[in-house]
């Protein structure tokens, strides 16, 4: 397989990247900053010596095509295009692979295309997306939401993280055009692509434990989520205080947790997509202490689930253990605004293209669904017939330790690179 | 009864006292301090008035005696004694009866005897001890403690919370001997004592739940602490990781309270006393995120029991529940020093005819544990026969809201006054 030969390339690719984002510790590239226009440039730069075109569009991320693609790649007129793209930007001392593998993959595909001159019937176009990481301005899917007039007025004024400019600023520094954005235009046909495909590293340990070099991802989960839940009860001297006229704030999210945690074992056990978390729990600095029975305890918490018929009834079945533990224990839980994102079903054409492709290349043909959101979801949800590779990574994503393997990054390379073929 | 015709003499002395501890929010009245000085100072005058005797124990406590109370009361040729007594000190912006109610009632009692001359055979000295609460200097009961040897070189070396000098300094300004009581010296003769006896304000909600003016204290809890215990899981991004694969410490947290919680529930329904609490519980604020699985969950937790027994049987209970959830989801617990304060039963006789005291007096005769920690557990663990007497109390205690009724007051001074003349 020739593609393999490009190995090298990917490597260096990979290498002078990962020196240009290095922050000390791990890799930046900030959305619509710096690190983010850094990797923008030595691409377009790099591009051009491997004798693709480079164009913006125009929400700022960068278009690769085959100096053949047929005009300007944001004019309308265009013919269909298979799209295979991912994010520039990472997050805060982040790893070198999330985001960055989905471009660098769709390059490799080109390139190989301009080498060895078997161009599919339908061109692809490789798109690198900006601003997909929320850590930067506390939004996701910036650059692909912008494409689908996704971002509202509050998304747009939302602060940098350090420096406190606002999205829309520094998307107009990047060069987008943010009238338009803000007024909701649509900046990407849908209708001339033809697919929507994106390699991404595994951001969870399911591939290693399993022993999968890559795997087809079904579908995105949603997720629905309350920042900050109160559980409040009443505090007391811990010695002082029975536990029938207690109102234990914490003793009441345990059992919370507890019966959560029990659906969703009973849940799987029958097969359903989901996954719980609460990710900060706190009694109150303020006023805790170790022989005062906690008064108040807050929470966050956040189901995950490719099915929106699952999320809303593990929701609903969540306020109803709320409702009984108040009752049983005497507190009371005081929910913020619920968050709400939908899943994302994979186009079924296109992964079987994709599982093809891996039968082909005596892979194993393996499902896994992403957990995490991606550009994809966008997509998608924007009724774009769109698939995903997942590479196996160790360590997770989002830090320093992120561990990717060239060979099973190039075998996604080769399943994404036989599926345009065939689209 | 002519007790009850010393109640607006309680009440002048409550009054009074509470405006010389008013700190503006609560009441502050601070271990070998300012405040502690000034009730010492207060009641000494106060008592001059009345009549009755003051001197000072070698760890500055303050005795109050029938002028005709045989000779000095230190000395250890003395009579036998009933002792009634409790601490002058409280909390920063605490209380006013906590402690103070305790020797008021002491007080109430000799003056009775004063005016009605009916002595009773063995004579009655109220002990005013100082530094019972261990808000100032991290150590507890230490004025009783100091008489029983029972204060060491790091107690005495520990620092005030405010000003940072040593307990041993504050004391020896109070006008102890610190030298003997960093030695160990025995300055109270148990074989004088033929009984302490504490009135107290309940620090809980059961007697009010209950509707009890006065209770006997039949025992008041021991109890193990850790306050610092570390599950340690292992963090991943929310979305990514499913149930089979994760480490989460707050789920695992959160299945260890619900097992201690339901344990809890089955041996009070045996009748076994004992209180559970997880007073401060978190997630590690320098790493949670609401879409990490938390790595690392710190908790500090407290058994409280009468009986020694007990605590050893749920504590090794607690680790072996540790031991199968450290199993069951791939966690560690790692738990720092353990804790424990021994439980001190009251004297069966003195209970009784506490008991007896109600009974005649046609007041309920009940029983409610102290779950807090009192003086009186230093003299009972220190051989001399014990009995304390709750007074119903609304709001808890260590907080400017404590609030004892005076006609329930004047009912457990009634109970203790008719135990001194059967002792």
């Amino acid at each position: 397989m020739e593609l393999n030969a490009l190995a090298p390339l990917a490597e260096q690719l990979f290498t002078d990247l990962r020196r240009l984002g290095d922050d000390g510790v791990g890799i930046t590239r900030d959305s619509y900053g710096e690190g983010e226009n850094a990797a923008a440039s030595y691409l377009t730069e790099w591009a051009g010596h491997q004798g693709l075109a480079v164009t913006r569009d125009r929400a700022a991320n960068l278009i690769f095509t085959l100096p053949d693609d047929i005009g300007d790649a944001s004019d309308a007129g265009d013919a269909p295009a298979t799209w295979i793209g991912s994010h520039l930007d990472s997050v805060p001392q982040g790893g070198n692979y999330d985001g960055l593998a989905g471009i660098v993959a769709g390059l490799l595909c080109l390139v190989e295309q301009r080498r060895s001159q078997r161009h599919p019937a339908t061109p692809v176009r490789v798109l690198a997306l900006r601003g997909e990481e929320s850590a930067w301005f506390g939004r996701a899917y910036m650059g692909s939401s912008a494409l689908f007039g996704k971002l509202n007025d509050a998304d747009l004024a939302m602060p940098h993280r350090t420096h406190g400019r606002s999205l829309a600023t520094c998307m107009a520094q990047a060069g987008a055009d943010v009238d338009a954005i803000r007024n909701g235009a649509t900046l990407f046909d849908a209708s001339r692509a033809k697919a929507w495909l994106e390699l991404h590293i595994e951001q969870g340990p399911v591939m290693i434990a399993r022993n999968m070099p890559v795997a087809i991802v079904p579908g995105i989960r949603g997720n629905v989520r309350h920042n900050r839940v109160s559980c409040v009860g009443e505090a007391g001297h811990s010695g002082a205080v029975p536990r029938w006229l207690r109102h234990d704030a914490m003793f009441a999210v345990a059992d919370l947790i507890t019966r959560l945690d029990e659906h969703w074992r009973a849940l799987l056990e029958r097969g359903i997509d989901l996954v719980v978390t609460t990710g900060i729990v706190g009694t109150d600095p303020a006023e805790h202490a170790i022989s005062r029975i906690p008064g108040k305890v807050d929470f966050s918490l956040e189901v995950r689930s490719q099915s929106t018929d699952t999320l809303d009834v593990f929701y609903e079945l969540m306020r109803t253990e709320c409702r009984a533990i108040e009752r049983d224990r005497g507190v009371q839980f005081v929910f913020d605004r619920r968050l709400a994102s939908p899943p994302a079903i994979m186009d079924a054409h296109v992964s079987s293209l994709l599982v093809d492709a891996c039968r082909a290349l005596d892979l194993p043909q393996e499902r896994v669904p992403s957990g995490a959101g991606h550009d994809a979801a966008i997509f998608a949800n924007a009724g774009i017939p769109s698939g995903m590779v997942f590479v196996r990574n160790a360590n997770g994503s989002h830090n320093p330790l992120e561990s990717m393997d060239l060979d099973d990054f190039m075998r996604g390379v080769q399943v994404l690179d036989a599926a345009t073929h065939w689209l």
